[in-house]
């Protein structure tokens, strides 16, 4: 605590990311791709000029969005980037949700969302998950400040379909409802092609998943062009130039290659299959999951204490100290070799006397 | 103007940066250097493994951190780094001056901040310059809210010393007092050493300028611990990895080459001078620059004129239009010829018939 620091930042608990550890492990706590990203990536960066680093980037970054917005089947007005879609969520907080209403989000989602709450002063309304831990979307009400969740919800994985979005967005039309397809590629429906009939829909999305860019920081929005606009206007206020120009020329390489694209998130899909069977042939019960991670519990074993002894032999998974998650492990998905020392490991973890 | 903006996003006057043209022009408007980056930059980029973007960046910068506080003499500890200094300085106005009292700053200088101010809510007090156009340090309130200028301050190129910065630090003791140092390589006096001694002193720099890296976005501040962490708690609130890996080992292989920033930066200062003393020649005024631009007005000349006629010939400077610098020109520091086909170009058109 300072003296010298803002009154409203003393009030501040920042998000802690998943660790970044330097030693090799086993790396299934951030959800990272195992896979690297398209063969195009590595050629832009040997071909890109540095002699080009010396210009500033284009403020407005149109390359990308014309490639992002051909990707997406939407017009490049309708494309937002910035450096990780956490600050275009926090681009977006600041944009639409600093309302009288409160800010309705599901209970247990992405932890990044209570902390933009806190840092733009915007009350939050907490809805339960539904029985089966799906986002109860009939919780949302229509007379909210606006919406958010994850769509596959974090960490759950599990996502709703476009028809269920499209109701959502009908009934609450006066607020903006931001669904978060940060895990989308991984078997989700996603909600672009809603775009173009509600003006109320911003989708955000990254390149750190699915596109094994997360080094790279660059993450988007689509929605309407009033909504891509206040998003604009906040950036414009904010830094003129987020993304990078070398970042931007890998990133329009990865978006290019389309097969490697496919094949990459069919393997993490059949792996994520296959290692929640194996799960479950211990004991686990784990959720089904439309993302590239999987949250599981064991029945008889202390969550808490099954983090340590995988972390013991070199594997590193998520474990949340909260009350709703404490029992459960979210796992990402890896290699198929990664996810069978995981399964090996937690089958002596779970033989051991406790 | 949209239903579904934050209110007080509807009143938000974004900043507006300097054009980045397609087309092939000199381009003198927006500081950037003439020269390459350091060599070791462009082998960094060859050798940068594509395979390590699928991985998150280290959310602390630890890397690039020890190197900068390195290259600076200072501790890791009392170095932040960010997307860009503009970023840098965003999330300052939000650490630091979001209070009761006033934020002071000169009349003339960084145009973003006075955009920082609304998009804060920051009230903001500015001080007139001197009359010879130089930062008046002892108009600063001893009750500030703040203060923050540019030094050597945008776009008019006067530095204060160390000495005059440490006499306003002890004066305003209670406030913290940012010290934008984008410019400082090309002939000013860093504040930096005034780290240890004053707490309330930030020093914020960027590698846009002097090391040629404004593409990569990177940019920098350094302070005492308190308040490098009210940054640090800030940006963990919204953004965890401002910070790219790509961007940050090609930093590193910059702050590595102390020979070439240093033949650059003397080329630089060369260059502005003889190009100061060529402007003089043609009845300009000149304020005498220690940054890698220069101001100048010409007493018969419209400025405003002189900017498109520029334009026309294929030379981009930089033309504010508010009251107080509408009748002068920012031009940049270009290469020898570049700036010898900007000083022929004047020549021609100052001679014209009006």
């Amino acid at each position: 605590m300072s003296k010298f620091w803002s009154p409203e930042v003393r009030e501040l608990t920042p998000y802690v990311p998943g660790e970044q550890p330097r030693e090799r492990l086993i790396k299934l706590n951030t959800n990272e791709n195992p896979y690297p990203p398209a063969p195009g990536v590595e050629a832009a960066l040997r071909d890109f000029p540095a002699d080009h680093l010396r210009r500033y980037p284009d403020p407005e970054s149109r390359a990308l969005r014309e490639a992002l917005a051909e990707a997406l089947g939407v017009a490049a007005e309708n494309v937002f980037v910035g450096n990780g879609s956490d600050e275009v969520l926090a681009l977006a907080f600041q944009a639409f949700f600093r309302q009288s209403r409160p800010l309705e989000m599901p209970a247990i989602t992405y932890s990044f969302y209570p902390v933009y709450c806190r840092l733009y002063g915007v009350e939050r309304r907490a809805l339960p998950l539904a029985a089966d831990w799906t986002v109860d979307l009939d919780a949302f009400s229509a007379e909210a400040g606006g919406a958010i969740f994850a769509n596959p919800n974090a960490p759950t994985g599990h996502g709703h379909g476009r028809v269920a979005i499209a109701a959502l967005l009908e009934r609450l039309s006066e607020a903006v409802v931001l669904v978060d397809e940060a895990y989308v590629d991984f078997g989700g429906e996603s909600a672009v092609p809603l775009v173009e009939r509600f003006p109320n829909l911003l989708v955000t999305g990254t390149f750190s998943k699915s596109r094994s860019l997360a080094g790279l920081r660059l993450g988007y929005a689509v929605g309407s062009r009033e909504l891509i606009e206040g998003l604009e206007r906040v950036k414009d206020s904010f830094n003129s130039y987020p993304v990078d120009s070398l970042a931007s020329a890998l990133a329009i390489a990865s978006l290019a290659d389309d097969a490697h694209f496919a094949a990459c998130r069919e393997r993490v899909i059949t792996t994520r299959e296959r290692t929640r069977a194996s799960l479950e042939r211990l004991g686990f019960e784990v959720l089904p999951s439309q993302a590239n991670f999987l949250l599981a519990r064991h029945p008889d074993q202390d969550a808490a204490q099954l983090f340590v002894g995988l972390r013991e032999r070199g594997i590193l998974v998520r474990h949340f100290n909260t009350e709703a998650l404490r029992d459960h492990l979210r796992i990402s998905i890896g290699t198929d070799d990664e996810m069978t020392s995981l399964v090996e490991a937690l089958e002596l973890l779970c033989q051991a006397p406790a």
